[in-house]
């Protein structure tokens, strides 16, 4: 494999010294780009974007030509999982991923079983060999899946929802299903991300999208228990160089004392916590990965700059600081203004650890 | 006026001691009962309903007489002030509220006023007299506003969104415009509420229904402020009885130790807290009102009792409880399991104060 020629992201979220702080975003290639739109409009949809490995590959790279970013991650969908499980994933115009066979009840669950990564699933693992090659060393690349809570909800709701209804109907009252469906989608998650990393992903992030819809207790029970289930299998190591996993729970700011403690390299905050408290919170368990509220960038660039020199200040001169948005960058975002952004990190924090 | 012959809820609220945990359930006179839906369907429309006083006393009753509660709370919408302000409010079948004139630009926002409780806003004072009227002293009575911060969502938006890029864009580009708009709310919310006050109610809340969606920084500058401005303006005694005031930020569990400190006698919690840690953080600053997922009513009777319980014994047998739902009762609870709700708060209550 080639030399990687900026270890920046991963060293910070290793918590070694770095020489400013690293950062990429959410959703980095997506609809804001121009660029982006076009290759989706010609693979005719968001789908076939994602299975189709060459275009994968093309969109990931799209916002490293236009900013001086940290890292790539792997062009896909958290939904891919349960796609080759059999659901039938497809996404209905203006309404988001839908499954044609969402689970309805004993039997859908009893038939659940762990997919090959190298069968249904290789189209992801060919994406992230072709990046990896295209990537040439340039940046490390971020391989990524749901979490088990997050993807349940999807396969029982059969869709996005707004009260989780069926998801946390069948929980509250048919709780040992509810496991079942967790347990096979946990050892399906463990064999996609290690797959990921033996095709070339040098850090593994999970997206617990939805942990923040659950009580204290269900949270637990129902989230984070599988969230160290994963933590546990996963492949550490790779080519001599650490593999650092990355966990993020959207509005999970009030359980980061046990989520810092579920076994990841790095956790992920939203924008609703300052992220100097949580640093505090944390000490040197883990690193930290955010928090700017992707609404910022709807700003004046003046404001995105402040925004994001609050953040950096908040943090303060540490290792173990990955900036990112709080969430996926928006559709609506001016371009020019994640320029402001990525420019404004970078020079910051170099400011910050010159002056200390 | 007639005697209050229940009491507890008041008394909970400043922490004073009961024989028992009084609860109320937000949402509580709606959808999922069909004698609701059918004094709806009477009225015309949800709007209908809220304009007409002898209907909203009439819903607002309904609960009282199937379930063993400790309050009434006013039937009404968020949304009233910012009608009477003149953004014409309507509810647009199954997309929930929406202004026919949200603020567009500076002179939208120029024009805003605060409105007399007494001229548009009037129906909303005779439902209060009329409901405390017709409750003759069985239990108290809550009346209510959106927050400031909430409800310029809403003007701004011109209805719900899901990522407030109108709101947080003017937020972030222009923020003297946004605090001319929840200056001249926030006023607007005083004068309403203590109208309310006057005219019957004997507890009153502030639903900041959005403010979870703010940074950390924003939430202090643009909710809470306009919050403790209001908690500084209501009446807070009424025929020498004390009106206590209730502020709930749904998604604020992070902010609780500033929120405690914003003049309110109450806090409202969601599902996220632990309602155990949130009272040894508050101390006795506030009492506490909340906080059982609403979707564990989706859940068998025996799982509705086990987490109500939890909720409790997590509280503990100490003064300045109101049990509560983290979030309006869905349309779609089984009424049945609500009676389970009540019942096993009262009774496991007393439990605990005897066991004590």
């Amino acid at each position: 494999m080639t030399q990687l020629r900026n270890d920046t992201f991963l060293r910070a979220l290793m918590r070694q010294p770095t020489e400013y702080t690293p950062l990429w975003l959410m959703r980095q290639a997506g609809r804001y780009l121009p660029e982006y739109c076009a290759t989706r409009k010609r693979a005719g949809s968001f789908l076939q974007l994602c299975k189709s490995p060459t275009m994968a590959c093309e969109v990931t790279l799209q916002p490293l030509e236009r900013y001086d970013l940290d890292a790539a991650i792997l062009f896909s969908d958290i939904l891919t999982v349960p796609d080759a499980m059999g659901l039938g994933l497809y996404f209905a115009e203006g309404e988001g991923p839908k499954f044609e066979r969402p689970l309805k009840d004993a039997a859908d669950i009893a038939k659940l079983a762990v997919p090959d990564p190298h069968g249904e699933l290789q189209y992801v693992m060919d994406a992230v060999s072709e990046i990896r090659r295209a990537l040439d060393g340039r940046v490390p690349l971020i391989g990524f899946s749901g979490s088990p809570w997050t993807l349940s909800c999807y396969m029982v709701e059969g869709g996005s929802s707004s009260d989780y209804r069926k998801v946390k109907s069948l929980m509250y009252s048919q709780p040992e299903q509810m496991h079942r469906i967790l347990e096979v989608t946990a050892q399906s998650v463990i064999a996609y991300l290690n797959a990921q990393i033996e095709a070339g992903a040098q850090a593994v992030m999970v997206f617990d999208s939805w942990g923040g819809v659950l009580s204290h207790n269900a949270y637990r029970e129902f989230s984070l228990r599988y969230l160290q289930q994963i933590a546990a299998g996963l492949i550490r190591e790779r080519d001599g160089r650490q593999v650092p996993c990355i966990v993020f729970t959207k509005g999970g700011g009030l359980w980061l004392d046990d989520i810092a403690n579920a076994g990841y390299d790095a956790v992920g905050l939203d924008w609703t916590m300052d992220i100097g408290t949580a640093r505090a919170l944390v000490g040197d368990r883990v690193a930290l990965q955010g928090n700017l509220d992707p609404a910022v960038l709807f700003g004046t660039p003046e404001a995105v700059a402040e925004e994001a020199r609050r953040v950096l200040d908040s943090f303060g001169n540490h290792p173990g600081h990955v900036f990112n948005l709080g969430h996926g960058i928006s559709q609506f975002t001016p371009p020019e203004n994640v320029s402001v952004l990525v420019d404004t990190v970078h020079a910051h924090s170099r400011t910050i650890r010159g002056g200390a």
